[in-house]
């Protein structure tokens, strides 16, 4: 192979300028200032095959600095993926191409996470450096032994996340975890040190990560950090020193190639200055057949792989892991049918516990965690042991104080493959890591997130622990299904439901305070249709009550009231809305019929439940901030008790 | 005074025990640990007056660690202040008692932040502490020359916001901000090391911070580190190496201390360890004593401060400010004048610039920023000079890549008081600092958030920054204002208003698109009462299209197309939903009347718009993730046009 890395590196400025070009929109700057990096990454380093893109033990490759989208097109097409192809390209930016503005792991194979949302690539990664030490302590060195490799620009490295993902990361030791930090001292704003002072390396070290430098436009220099980084038993950073840009003549080293096109002058004087006489779109033969080799270089390693795994005893439940399939025996029917014979009245984040105990022992692939609330989220099973540097095996992180790194590690985890990750915060805290949440639900990841103290009923940590507006605004994003159980039982079977949805996560709100079981009944679970009529009305039908999670109890106290009064009403159990809302308009018509008054009883927002109850129902909630209190007063005060529901519901139905 | 610090700090133990142990909840170990140190700050160092608890010049003291409420409320009721009384803290943690679990600036004099939310507190202090220099650069020392003290725990360290926050203050090198580390190796879930292997202190000296350590303690140990810190022109974090729950013999330096009770026996342990013989909730008169001369330390000075304010030709204007009363004669009715006389189509953040540069004319006390999309957020106007280390007086915060933390900051600069900050960033992005938003909303301040690239009208980067559910979520939030105007009228009504409020946040969701101006009556701000009739129906009245922002120009368009067909209807600008909600009923029924289709048109989540158009309406909208695509693409693809639109809506009135 004669051609040189420079001349490779071009063939992705060339592709970057030009699908930017022709789109008049995105991001050159990044992919043609780690142009070189990435060479050297793709052609020498990292482990893959465009023929088998799904092979388990590849090398996994985290675009961080997820605007540089042409980046990893351009890497995809040259070593021979079989998408994007040059048209997909040629289509960048535009409806339906692969391409996509932003890297998205559900458009195209080796994109391994959607990235954009900066940071978040980054403690992705950290995730699936976790899920590969996890695996290899299961399954060995021969099924499981592959690097996680990022690329960060500054953004990344500023975000409050970065700090979360590189603690968790230098604290467990993940060595094979390498950081691409593209430093090209460049912003959005201008240069980075209008707003930053800081030695990023120091703070690095600091948090027990190896840290080198190198030129990033020189191939030795380069190589040589990267080895330096595959030796090291600690996470490493590789400063990469870089012009943004570089190959504009007129531009490079400005944030003026940050996020636009470089317009077809600049884009004709930077062929000049990279000596790329070809047409845009076009790779000249020598320097595509160049690239393909390179691009071939892990099909021998991965047909080792195989025969490996082929021979392995461990091959079946390595594929079932991998595949992300619960076992065919998996079932919670024995804990349910005891429940049956043995009503319990535990708050619901117990609940989750005891069925945890359940779904544990039979599924080896869960693996949990608490941003240091494992006592409150009941988090933790008696089996699991700590997931540590000295022993990867555990099954349970103790995330720390870190709430949006840890939903960006489980979506790393997921991601990865192999396991099912979970992991609680208070649900107010949501907040903190609604971010990570979205990137669940986008990049359609099984991740189960706990979030217990879910109302008012909290009590005395008053209205900053306090979710109010939480469980509504979850319900408004996309693809997460979020649930809101009433008692241990519908717990079972919310937690079921979340394993079941292999592509996207589940939210689970669950109650500080304990509840009664209000059903036994497990034939089948009946959360799976969002909603059902838990106690049907005794005389003539007046009203419905909907309620979730610790207001059913108290739904069905009131019910109890307007039935003494004469007046029939329905109680209606409504776990999750998402689920309600995809069943059958023959189904919802008969939970919530017309002709009666429909009323819901949630201790959050009652912005929303129009949905159910229209403009004419009546809804009952808390509309402001909380308070500090007990939680019987806290119910008292903010009118959500029996005694004070049952005269409003009757002077309406008056 | 004869008195040991140590009986002193004995004090603040015993009340917290006392006060946990009566309500049998909160955090009784911080409080216990960090008595020390906080007496020695109290009695020593900080510059506070009990009887003029809101003297402008005061320190700041933020108790990061907010769980630890109790150790605020003894200081504040040993040293004076008129409230807390001691039945106050009886009633710790119960309803309607102002010390309630975690410190409410809104409850208490001497609360200076709400905290709670980890590391919300510290990242909130910055602000303060910008505040400070930025006000001291234009009323100089004589008028504003302060500390900002912060009590942080672990957790306030381990989140990301706690990176974003330092790195900022580093930058701005704000020599007069001290961060208390309670560093009691603690946390919930067990020992720090289970979570973290972090050099501290390293990295607050790789992003600028002045670092000391001190046994807390050790009056003299602490007392010399605290000199040093305020010595140093450097911000600076005094590590004080503690034991949790100092004193309760049995629990003292386990997580056993830090969120539970002591219980009786431990209490009356402690009582025995500190040689501490009075009462639950009694001070010795001695204690009392020379708590209460600690606590008239800063009479005089706060005397002489007045002095200096009574005979400052700035008294009326620094007076102004600190109420947070605009200039009486402020008033953008010329600017909407200008606008009336020469219509301009512009996307809304453009419009936001515009009116910003009239505002900032008139209002020295605001304060811009972006979290490095200045260009895009359009924050910052022609005449706004940076703020920076050199110069504190400029107007226009560079805040980097760190969303969380221009939240936080902002709240920070607003609770100081003396500037209106507002803030940018893109839309999508408000999940980054969704808990500092919520924060300003529970602490009711004047913040504004300048959200711009507001929907998939964003076009080309695609999903991950295209706001689907944000709007819906963001307006479920207690006392935030959310505004989407529809044009350049609409946009600088809305920041009227936002300017008006003085008592919460508002957030102004704005368009990357140019939008036609649709207003050239300006003589009234219509967008005060959250929605009005902008287009009547002209044959009879079938149908009422509900629009805001980008998507009203398509509801007039589609209400064109429905009067060609023979079908009145009318057109609703709906820029706010809180506000509207808060006109009287006769208001919003004759703006959405019985007898007619209700239909909503926003491109984001349709979930929640049947409170306004019922279960029977049509809601239009985007209930998937967007995509990449150029903005006319996207809209039609998503079915938002006139000409998608139109038909359905006739098909729903036939």
């Amino acid at each position: 192979m004669t051609i040189a890395s420079r001349q490779l590196a071009n063939a992705i400025r060339a592709l970057s300028m030009d699908a930017v070009q022709a789109a008049n929109s995105g991001h050159p700057g990044m992919p043609m200032g780690m142009a070189d990096v990435a060479t050297e990454l793709f052609t020498k380093h990292l482990k893959f095959d465009p023929a088998q893109p799904k092979w388990a033990d590849r090398d996994r490759f985290v675009l961080s600095a997820g605007h540089g989208s042409m980046l990893i097109y351009a890497l995809l097409h040259l070593t021979g993926y079989a998408r994007p192809t040059i048209d997909d390209i040629r289509n960048f930016r535009q409806l339906h191409s692969p391409c996509a503005g932003h890297p998205e792991n559900f458009e195209l194979a080796g994109v391994e996470a959607t990235t954009g949302p900066l940071g978040s690539g980054l403690a992705t990664a950290v995730g699936m450096a976790i899920a590969e030490r996890h695996l290899n302590a299961s399954f060995g060195d021969d099924l499981v032994d592959h690097f996680t490799w990022v690329l960060a620009g500054d953004g990344c490295l500023m975000e409050g996340v970065n700090h979360e993902a590189i603690g968790l990361a230098g604290h467990l030791k993940l060595g094979r975890l390498i950081v691409l930090w593209d430093d090209n001292k460049i912003t959005i704003d201008g240069a980075v040190s209008l707003s930053s002072s800081e030695d990023v390396l120091a703070r690095y070290a600091a948090t027990g990560w190896h840290t080198i430098s190198c030129d990033g436009h020189d191939p030795d220099s380069i190589n040589a950090a990267l080895e330096a980084a595959k030796a090291d038993p600690r996470p490493s950073i590789v400063q990469c020193t870089t012009v943004i840009g570089y190959g504009a003549p007129n531009k490079q080293g400005t944030s003026a190639t940050h996020g636009a096109a470089l317009g077809t002058d600049e884009v004709a004087a930077a062929r000049d200055y990279l000596g790329w006489t070809a047409e845009p779109f076009v790779i000249p033969e020598d320097i595509k057949a160049a690239w393909a080799e390179a691009g071939s270089r892990g099909s021998a390693v991965r047909s080792a792989w195989e025969a490996r795994l082929v021979a392995s005893p461990q091959r079946a439940e390595f594929e079932r892991r991998m595949a992300g399939k619960l076992p065919a025996d998996f079932s919670l029917q024995p804990y349910l049918d005891d429940l049956a014979a043995n009503p319990q009245k535990v708050a619901t984040r117990k609940a989750s516990e005891m069925v945890l105990g359940a779904i544990n022992a039979q599924l080896p692939e869960t693996l949990g965690g608490s941003a240091d609330l494992t006592g409150s989220n009941n988090t933790k099973t008696k089996d699991q042991a700590p997931l540590t540097a000295d022993n990867y095996g555990g099954r349970y992180v103790y995330y720390g104080i870190r709430e949006f790194g840890m939903g960006c590690a489980m979506n790393g985890m997921a991601l990865h493959g192999g396991v099912i990750p979970y992991g609680g915060t208070f649900l107010v805290f949501s907040d903190y890591c609604r971010a990570a949440i979205r990137l669940s639900a986008l990049q359609q990841q099984r991740v189960v997130y706990v979030m217990t103290h879910d109302s008012i009923g909290l009590g005395e940590d008053g209205p900053t622990h306090q979710p109010i507006e939480h469980v509504m605004s979850l319900r408004a994003m996309p693809n997460l299904d979020v649930y809101r159980p009433c008692d241990v039982v519908e717990t079972a079977e919310c937690w079921a439901l979340s394993l079941e949805k292999a592509d996207g996560p589940s939210l689970l709100a669950l109650s500080r305070e304990g509840l009664p079981q209000l059903r036994t009944d497990v034939s089948e679970n009946r959360s799976a249709k969002g909603a059902y009529r838990l106690k049907a009305a005794e005389g003539p039908r007046k009203a419905v009550l909907i309620a979730s999670g610790s207001e059913v109890e108290i739904a069905l106290a009131t019910a109890k009231k307007l039935e003494e009064a004469g007046h029939g009403a329905d109680v209606v159990s409504m776990p999750s809305w998402e689920r309600f809302d995809a069943q059958p308009e023959s189904y919802r018509d008969d939970i919530l019929p017309g002709g009666v008054l429909l009323v819901s009883i949630e201790a959050g927002t009652t912005m929303g439940w129009e949905r159910y109850v229209g403009r004419k129902g009546l809804r009952f909630g808390v509309d402001s901030f909380g308070a500090s209190a007990p939680v019987k007063a806290l119910y008292d005060h903010f009118g959500l008790t029996a005694d004070k529901l049952a005269p409003k519901i009757i002077g309406a139905l008056n």
